[in-house]
């Protein structure tokens, strides 16, 4: 039996990654009523929202499902007394420190795995008393650690001094990619971009076929002095490169990336002027599919390439 | 039978990666007389003493070897040249392009492999008639491409576009790498960093120790204005940084690089001064230990994972 198959209740070891103004009820019920595990990402939620998704979730699937809950976000507070109160099994933490919710969290019969992108922060959530890490490798869409680790490097170096379950993130998007995290030593798989390209994600059009046609080389790992973030090459995207050639400081470059960017890219869709964040993944993105499709070419794609291994 | 293993004509599909400084006539030829594939990096030897250790080589081994060439070092049509004269079999080049030297090597009986870190460069490979392309990921040491995509993104999408063999390189130091880098679509691998902690390696003790204690995170790519270069951060790295801080042009740089930066660190053992060129991968390098174990250990590993795959 599979770790993470165990813990969460699911069919499948995939994960489908929290991210903001892309991950609302439709998205999370519908991986999760194929087999996964889906995530509402409440980073770009109000108190509200968040309940009423949850719900709505809840109504859209009987399968467990999560919340993604970004530590670094306003509402955290009012964030974490909702998942309670609204029974949520399954909750998932980053960009902060594991230590601060995962005990209370816990007590309510909450299943806690943080997302860490280094050897260090994982250490931090095992003492933290998480039930599962999810180890994010450089090549992540969205926030992501400063030392550039990527999945090949990370997922081995975190097995070798940790026992609890590790989620692979990171450059996963397809079957192949997914066995190669098995062979590295994950017990699952977190998956984001490939589902910003299925019917479900909230994102705007603009923004899904921004991302399936995307080429090698239009992701960038950058703003490493607010929240290291990766997203695509654009205007705005442009702006900040510029920013950084006239030395801008880390206020400079607050001011720069103002409020509401994200929200203006991924979900109003204008494609110059906000933030888009995708993994280098997207390279090999190239059709928006339903999410019960991209399950099954992934675990099919899986399945076929184990065997060749087999064959070896 | 592996396609590697075929071109070649070795048994593990295991190439030693060509590095300055650290891989001379002993580490290539215990590869090769390992099973793997030794490399003997040229890039940073003179004509007459290229010439010399090959046909040390030649006398160490009776296993099929090669040599690495750069295209952007001095002395590159003496290089091939002496390739030719010596005949050696099998030739790996790497940054420039594969266009101007592929036929005539191939025209000797010579195999041809040229290492790319894009699609971009590996369709140019394919036109240019390689009979093998090295995929290097971001992770990877020593030179490298500017377009930052890992391994786990490279290789499912490389293979996606071309028929001949691709040998993965970059994060790949142990047995579940390799086999991730399998089920990735590679057809071999190259491994670098993990060969210069091996006791045939001539790179200074200092550097190996160096490599052997490094952690996550102690390693950056960087002078990408120059050629792209992953190293070790040490005195000489900080300067770099300080550099651009200053906002340094590319001749400012290109006078502190100056020139044996290599040479001083990884040669000479200075760990301050010198240009100490080693991949993310060096955070899980342990030990020091003879090539023979190395490739023993990383096949006995990697039969085991793959096992473990078979058995999920």
């Amino acid at each position: 039996m599979n770790r993470i198959n165990e813990l969460f209740g699911i069919k499948y070891p995939i994960i489908q990654g929290g991210m903001i103004w892309c991950s609302g009820w439709e998205l999370a019920s519908a991986v999760s009523n194929a087999g996964g595990l889906g995530l509402i990402g409440s980073g770009s939620m109000y108190p509200d929202v968040l309940r009423l998704q949850i719900k709505k979730c809840k109504q859209a699937t009987e399968k467990p499902f999560g919340v993604n809950i970004p530590l670094l976000y306003p509402d955290i507070e009012a964030h974490i007394s909702i998942v309670i109160e609204e029974g949520v099994k399954v909750v998932f933490t980053s960009a902060g420190s594991p230590k601060k919710y995962t005990s209370r969290l816990q007590s309510h019969g909450i299943k806690v795995v943080h997302v860490i992108a280094s050897k260090k922060f994982a250490l931090k959530s095992v003492e933290a008393g998480v039930d599962a890490i999810v180890a994010e490798g450089f090549e992540a869409g969205g926030h992501n650690g400063v030392e550039e680790i990527t999945t090949m490097c990370l997922i081995p170096m975190i097995k070798d001094v940790v026992k609890i379950p590790v989620i692979a993130a990171g450059g996963i998007g397809g079957g192949r990619a997914m066995l190669a995290a098995i062979a590295l030593g994950a017990d699952g798989v977190q998956i984001g971009s490939r589902f910003i390209a299925s019917d479900e994600c909230s994102a705007h059009i603009n923004f899904k076929n921004k991302v399936v046609n995307a080429n090698e080389g239009e992701t960038d790992l950058t703003l490493k002095e607010l929240t290291a973030v990766r997203l695509m090459k654009n205007k705005f995207y442009n702006q900040i490169q510029e920013a950084y050639a006239n030395d801008a400081n880390k206020e400079d470059l607050r001011i720069l990336l103002g409020r509401g960017r994200a929200k203006i890219g991924m979900f109003e869709g204008d494609l110059e002027e906000g933030e888009l964040e995708v993994g280098q993944v997207s390279a090999m993105i190239k059709k928006i599919m339903p999410v019960a499709e991209i399950i099954k070419e992934i675990t099919d794609e899986y399945e076929a390439e184990r065997m060749k291994i087999i064959s070896l």
